[in-house]
């Protein structure tokens, strides 16, 4: 179990874990009535009312309201509505026996976390009412690794460019502390996950599905590696759950909330990837996208991202920490302005140096006439370059210093 | 000539051209005493002051406030000092003569292109004091071509995806009736005229030293292609002067401010590319930037006006027509979303449709309760869906049908 497991009753969490089955990633109805009465209470009151034990003639609105306050005539609509979206998965006894979620925890190597736990991150509160009830996780306790971490996703049909980058820059992430965070797929999510693993760093996988089936099951080795390395595989549907559609794209919101940033490395026109990049965008978190070569089906995508200004344009893993990390302590290191010769001269030394010939020496006025500057000047200029070393005085004519510059 | 020469007298045009080769490009002090009082009289009072045959002592100032106003104690300072620096090439008698432009001009197979004329470009008015006091110009009257055009600029160092993307770029504006600018040199630049050229289409090339000739040689024919070809070269200094580093730089806001837009294809981290299109960015001209890879230093310049937010990210013609066309009439078509199976089916069917195995018929109980919907939600999904011949009845159960999904 989690750490501070004792500010949560072992009832509440048993509630949410079978809650966690019964109802869709990101129901609101749920997220609110689990929030309203809590937990158990609400389970017990669904699985009465839809065993026919109470109906909303004879105090059963009452019962609740008691718990958590008036739900008000809209939410008891809401509410009645979500019990017949409800009811066939909690007309089936094993979904709703809160004694249960304890062996299916056991049989696939997961623990149960719940909001209050040390390892809840704090990220998923943005999500409000749409937050995972429990998280079902493997391995290590991640959450307060998440407070500064990436979202590394993309094109699962990525080019060998992008598998390159999302290598490198979950390797520069971990180098920089960050934890990577992915969805577990084939292309540029196995490259992050693998990137972090081949740093020694940690890195976090969310499955759509339950956490003891690997989608795809090509990537099941690198999700058991994930969990003996020292990272985590969680999801906030029950183990045995299938990966449904809808439940990739509320996985998506996940990754968005649980990360500080995410940065999409390649993604066609229209894809996963940038569901996530536009649930962290409405979450207002920073989102990063790399660009490539115009040429690339695999970056229609990103580049979308750029061209609506809903995300960043990133190059490498100090970029990406300077978006997900603390202002001021994670700026990236200012790119090394090569100095130049002539940039420290001033303008007129600058306009005589440019027309002076290395071959032909020629005199102050003609040169004050080249470089368009007035002939104080011209030989102001040329007795300081003169003294650098940068030309030579020919009898009374000058020409450039014939050495190679510094 | 140029077209509605008549609005510009000959006397004025002559100075100008005289002016252009006085003083160096951007010199705004030469450009606030022209449009004070005009072309040929500055011209002649500068003469006589550099001359010594009138001192500032005895009426010099009284003598050119007289037409232009009053220059104020500030005025008068620059111009003394600009007098200095303008001094060495007014004392050499030729390059004052008003007379001589013309056989100037002749020789370079070149006209000189003054404000009035019709072919003068727009957008130079937007430099200010700063504008090019003539343009010599070879080829054909690009002045209106211009209102429509574009700016490519980039790498020397060019890779040969710039090229191919700056080419194709080119290319593609040529086919949307628009001008090609940019500044004749070798990598981008060559690659963008080659484009324009290629389809057919106007390119202007704008030259850092005079017309006459072509900078860098390499490129000569290329020029020479130009002119025959329906397009134009044009600089501000007179045939015979050399490109200077400081020419290149003045030579650069003249780009930015003679397109509608300006592109930078590649770039190195610091390079002429990204002055352009800061002065286009200065002189809130749209400016964009075409991504390539993170693992091209070729491209390190374009990401980065990206990650500044001085450029917009451009991915083809149509984008770049978008950024410098007319609002409404230029968008960029909207990218063909990909329909999918199961974007028009409401919620409840889609959930119900994912749900469905093609070779296990199952129960509306079971369906409802995999999909987390009403049993009866399930039920009407599963009847238009069978309508629609996506589901099969199987006696009491339902599966996927067999075919293939348009």
């Amino acid at each position: 179990m989690s750490g501070s497991a004792a500010a949560v009753t072992s009832e509440e969490r048993a509630a949410r874990a079978v809650w966690s089955g019964l109802v869709e990633p990101g129901d609101a109805v749920a997220g609110a009535l689990v929030e309203a009465v809590g937990a158990a209470p609400a389970l017990d009151w669904v699985r009465r009312r839809v065993a026919g034990s109470c109906t909303s003639t004879d105090g059963a609105w009452e019962q609740l309201e008691q718990r958590g306050g008036d739900l008000g005539p809209h939410g008891r609509r809401q509410v009645e509505r979500a019990l017949d979206r409800w009811a066939p998965r909690v007309a089936r006894a094993a979904d709703t026996d809160p004694a249960s979620w304890r062996s299916e925890a056991e049989r696939a190597g997961a623990r149960v976390v719940v909001p209050g736990d040390d390892e809840w991150p704090a990220g998923l509160q943005g999500l409000g009412l749409t937050a995972p009830l429990c998280l079902w996780v493997r391995g290590a306790a991640i959450g307060p690794a998440l407070d500064r971490s990436v979202a590394l996703v993309g094109a699962r049909a990525s080019t060998s460019y992008g598998d390159r980058v999302a290598f490198d820059l979950a390797d520069g992430l971990v180098h920089r502390e960050a934890c990577v965070v992915s969805g577990g797929a084939y292309g540029i999510d196995a490259a992050a996950h693998r990137g972090a693993l081949h740093a020694g760093g940690r890195t976090c996988v969310v499955l759509a599905g339950g956490v003891d089936r690997a989608y795809p099951a090509g990537n099941a080795r690198l999700v058991e590696r994930t969990v003996t390395d020292g990272g985590a595989v969680l999801a906030e549907v029950p183990p045995g759950a299938v990966p449904t559609k809808s439940r990739f794209l509320q996985r998506n919101r996940m990754i968005a909330a649980m990360a500080s940033a995410t940065v999409v490395v390649e993604a066609a026109w229209r894809s996963g990837a940038l569901s996530t990049a536009h649930h962290a965008a409405r979450l207002l978190r920073p989102v990063g996208a790399v660009p490539g070569p115009v040429t690339s089906v695999a970056s229609v995508g990103t580049h979308r991202l750029l061209r609506e200004g809903v995300a960043v344009c990133v190059t490498d893993a100090a970029e990406v920490m300077e978006l997900a990390g603390l202002v001021g302590t994670d700026l990236a290191p200012a790119h090394a302005e090569d100095v130049r010769a002539g940039d420290l001269l001033d303008p007129h030394a600058r306009a005589v140096l440019d027309v002076l010939s290395a071959r032909t020496p020629r005199s102050a006025d003609e040169i004050a006439a080249s470089a368009g500057v007035a002939l104080s000047q011209a030989r102001g200029a040329l007795g300081l370059l003169e003294l650098d070393g940068v030309v030579v005085r020919v009898g009374g004519l000058w020409r450039r210093a014939a050495v190679r510059r510094p």
